[in-house]
């Protein structure tokens, strides 16, 4: 592992992110036609305070295709890594830090588009020695409300083109590391179809994990718009309309008892609007709720939901 | 404190539970006009199995004045008390013990109706040298969309009536404890308006605590129904539901964030249908969302959810 100090730049990730941050933003923009909302925030840096820096948090609520997109790029430092933040690298805690990362939910009206999210982050602690420790971490993943067999496989075959040039071991490790990450245990059932989830990444040193990193971020909008385009003006009702809030309930479930991103920033005091921006618009609780058998409904459950091949090696 | 076994009896604890069920769900059934679902639930005894029970989840969804209302009885035992659960009582981790205990949280259709949460529970360990080591906790808190005074002043001053019997002291106590554990500290926010909680309660002995904990499931119907049937037929339109939508989600933040009891039921393997009857049928998240200047709305947040001394002593 390249850990050396002269390789490193956090202003060219910080470029980076920021330039992926406007880009995507762009991209969604043209596709909806209504603007995302931009709220810049600074929380400054106090006597005794933990965490400080800023952000731009983005959301397009009530547009034409998104019913609530959020998209935000944040860049936090503090002088002392709390223990919890520290489970891979117990020897930096208490260590200053900083993390910068952009991170995105996408929630379409329309039920046959799916739902998406992608983050990608840097992570940097000067350690005891003085010696930078620092590792990427990121990913995307797809939660459709209704399955279609072409999305989920241009979805893999997309993040797998992502990975590929770096690895031909990536995707299978990250596809397998995304599908245990998002799984609702006290469902027994996968949060969607899956995509690629990785963290602590640096064995290549700088220059590639930070490559690797862009080509995710690069990567997304080839993996989502095209399913977004094919969806987009598909007639739906009611039901379509029902089952997806009640679906986006799994989404709640999931981002409030098992996501440890949010549990964290919630619990360390982060900026609530901000991580909340995850959240869906709307979503619905019925008990004990079974689709119709045959259904496209329980489709989503028996074929779609467990883990698969999305791609032939 | 008297915890001679001699005094306590698990089968009175349960007589009284099933018949404080039952009259609740009667109760509702009344003022409804539509029927429970009742779904008994047995989880069998298994080799190496950690819980087993049997319980009777009871739902009231789509009703005339309930959208959804969940009641659950539940009885469960185990060979070794996790860590987890035995906080209070280190020293009795891994010796069997079972609980039961009656919970509900009803979320009316009419936002001028509050949502309500009511839970009575009896814990029983039997320790490492045979003794028995137990307690009762539970509580009331009302979550109003719409803040009136007097429904406030009512249901506290019904349960303030619920404990003076036992002790002038418990009310002031129970009642600030449940300020303090009905708080969503990421919002920093009260959930509602209150009411009252304890947890650990066996200092009078075992009849004494046993009578404490039934006035106080007594007392719930008249704490709430007077306050259902003042508000059940007032005029209300898409802008009131949308606003009770979006303090519902509130509420799901609350259960699956701060909620000991949730997180611990979904944690450890409990039937997660059951556990999420506390779900609202529908929540709503917007971004940064602010209640215009002097409204009713605004009111709630400003007037109804800092803590407050609702009754005069």
């Amino acid at each position: 592992m390249d850990n050396s100090s002269s390789t490193i730049s956090l202003a060219s990730v910080k470029t980076y992110l920021l330039d992926l941050h406007a880009s995507i933003i762009a991209a969604i923009e043209k596709i909806d036609g209504q603007s995302f909302v931009r709220d810049a925030w600074e929380r400054p840096a106090v006597e005794g305070g933990s965490v400080h820096g800023s952000g731009l948090s983005c959301i397009l609520e009530e547009g034409n295709v998104m019913e609530r997109a959020g998209i935000g790029f944040s860049h936090v430092r503090g002088d002392h890594l709390p223990p919890s933040a520290a489970a891979h690298h117990p020897e930096s805690a208490g260590c200053p830090w900083e993390a910068m990362g952009v991170s995105l939910v996408f929630h379409p009206r329309n039920p046959y588009i799916p739902t998406v999210h992608m983050n990608v982050r840097f992570f940097h602690i000067t350690n005891k020695e003085n010696q930078p420790v620092w590792w990427f971490g990121g990913g995307m993943d797809l939660t459709p409300y209704y399955g279609f067999e072409e999305d989920a496989r241009h979805f893999h075959q997309t993040c797998h083109a992502a990975l590929t040039p770096f690895g031909a071991d990536l995707y299978p490790r990250f596809k397998q590391w995304c599908d245990q990450y998002f799984f609702l245990k006290h469902r027994q059932e996968a949060r969607g179809i899956g995509g690629i989830f990785f963290d602590d990444f640096n064995a290549p040193g700088f220059a590639n994990s930070f490559a690797m990193m862009q080509s995710v971020g690069d990567h997304f909008l080839a993996a989502y718009l095209p399913i977004v385009e094919r969806r987009k003006d598909m007639a739906y009702g009611e039901r379509e309309r029902d089952f997806q809030a009640y679906r986006r309930g799994r989404y709640v479930e999931f981002n409030l008892v098992v996501d440890r991103g949010t549990l964290f920033g919630l619990q360390s005091g982060g900026r609530t609007e901000s991580i909340l921006m995850s959240m869906p618009p709307i979503a619905k609780w019925r008990y004990d709720w079974q689709a119709p058998a045959g259904s496209a409904e329980a489709k989503l459950t028996s074929d779609f939901l467990p883990p698969r091949e999305w791609i032939q090696p």
